[in-house]
């Protein structure tokens, strides 16, 4: 079978070439554990830290070695009790073509909703936005909502919910491709072009009464820039900093006076602590996303080999959509 | 009667040379108004953004003007039926010897406390370190608190509500004289000189499970280093920034990486927002101050004439414990 490694260590944004395809043995299910057949594999930001060593409970990623991530896959054998042959499941596991898990590192998916959403709305990301939504920011009807990388799989989720609560919604996005799907597709009321001349200008006048929540996926520049839009007694989800991750030595924030004026509030949010929330969000976002209220773009790539180029195009900013690279067919 | 004016525009550190003393005519109360006959003067961080007209509701003071300020005072003659001469009073009006104001901008004091303390513990400062710790940190017993600016007037109050509240308090000062009162008079379990070699290496040797709460009256890089003492969801009060009052730009954050990765909270705290809780404040506050829980330092200048060198110490950080001027003795 065929799996990804580490060609070359990663220094600034990654590249095609830091990755490359190797031939390795099956692996075989002892007691208690599965062997399971990718059908999708999940490119997330964090996975730039956690090649590095630098994301929690991932050590370095040594060369040679295969790269970990999130799978959505179909049980091929199951030595264990709790699963059978043809279950669809999701496990953190690695860029290969098949994986073998301990049974209690693995969920068994709902086939009602669509798989791969999985490893979008239905999966982390969303879960980040779900807790960030319901459980930080809490916005109410009328409230209005600012969330950066609007179309990132986090930022796209985080804008849908705060709309379907009754907020009214303004994103900010790379392009006016994002923009257009951010307001076409996801419904926001606006979107403001950060690569754009006056942008920030534009911001201010997308935001009359200012932000009453912002949910910050990217850090740097644009969370200082966003604090300064915040309405008093605003609140800010900190996210992600998607804008130093490619960064060995972290850059200085934003003045926090800003932050003491407004009276805001900022919150740390890792979505590790919200596992308690797993099933409610499953169970919303995936009606949501059945009767059509919630939508979910992806950035496919097809075949394990473009795994690198793909993640390449995420941490460029060049992806639209939850990325996700297509290694087999969802039926064996 | 003499007055404070501004004698030069204030550019960095204020000097005492910023401020002349002036011999104006006695104002005179008109109906509804009251006049007033001062006798403790309050100095405190907050004036140097005033005088600038950076702080909310102020205008910049010009060449001539005179300086305000909030001072504690007796009642010469009331054209109000809600006052009579001899109610001691406090009130936000300016650094003079007399004043008149409105009686509705004025505040009848409970003469069963420290007059002075009602610029201090039972004013302003006190009300801030209440709000902060008693809405938005929320210490539980055993905890662990920290505060900057350990012996100034806010923060002494904050790591005495804390040790009140059953917490364990860790202070930050400048020098050894600042770091004996916060473990000796104020009960501190530690103090950590911020102008010692080391000091970072000692806070973290104080704070072995890190700092579940820390009240900030700093910014700057006292700010940075404490984020990195934080536990895991530790919580800030973000209340002052003194390291930057006397810069013309603000200077950046923190990086809030930390802020993600601990799943910290942070406030901006802002105590206009909590008038609400004056009485309470007074009445707790008050009656810790009379059983002797509660200790209350202030760093007295006596005469007006003293305020501008005075205000100069405080912002050059050398004052210990409230700055206070006294203009007149409390009974005429």
């Amino acid at each position: 079978m065929r799996e990804v490694q580490l060609a070359r260590l990663l220094d600034g944004v990654p590249q095609a070439d830091n990755f490359q395809l190797a031939e390795v043995a099956r692996p075989e299910p002892g007691p208690g554990q599965l062997l399971i057949r990718t059908i999708y594999l999940s490119l997330d930001p964090y996975l730039r830290g956690a090649i590095s060593g630098r994301h929690m409970g991932h050590d370095p990623v040594k060369l040679g070695q295969v790269i970990p991530g999130r799978i959505v896959g179909q049980v091929a054998l199951s030595k264990d009790d709790r699963f059978q042959a043809g279950d669809y499941v999701f496990t953190d596991a690695s860029w290969a073509e098949w994986v073998v898990q301990p049974a209690a590192a693995v969920e068994k998916l709902d086939p009602a909703f669509p798989l791969s959403a999985y490893l979008g709305a239905l999966g982390m990301p969303g879960l980040t936005a779900y807790a960030g939504v319901t459980e930080l920011l809490r916005p109410l009807p009328g409230d209005t909502l600012l969330v950066s990388a609007a179309t990132g799989a986090v930022g796209s989720a985080v804008g849908q919910l705060a709309r379907i609560a009754g907020c009214r919604v303004v994103g900010i996005a790379g392009g006016p491709e994002k923009c257009a799907i951010a307001t076409g597709s996801y419904g926001f009321d606006a979107c403001i072009d950060y690569k754009a001349d006056g942008w920030k200008a534009a911001l201010a006048a997308a935001l009359p009464g200012g932000a009453n929540h912002y949910f910050d996926n990217v850090g740097g520049d644009m969370l200082a820039t966003a604090l300064t839009q915040l309405a008093l007694y605003g609140k800010v989800a900190l996210c992600g900093l998607i804008s130093q991750y490619n960064e060995t030595v972290p850059p200085p924030g934003p003045n926090l006076g800003i932050v003491v004026a407004k009276r805001a509030q900022l919150f740390g949010l890792v979505v590790y602590d919200y596992d308690r929330l797993k099933s409610q969000q499953v169970a919303r976002m995936g009606r949501w996303l059945n009767d059509g209220r919630l939508k979910h773009t992806e950035d496919r790539a097809e075949g394990l080999g473009q795994a690198g180029a793909h993640f390449h195009k995420l941490m460029a900013g060049h992806n639209i959509g939850k990325p996700i690279v297509v290694v087999g067919p969802e039926k064996a």
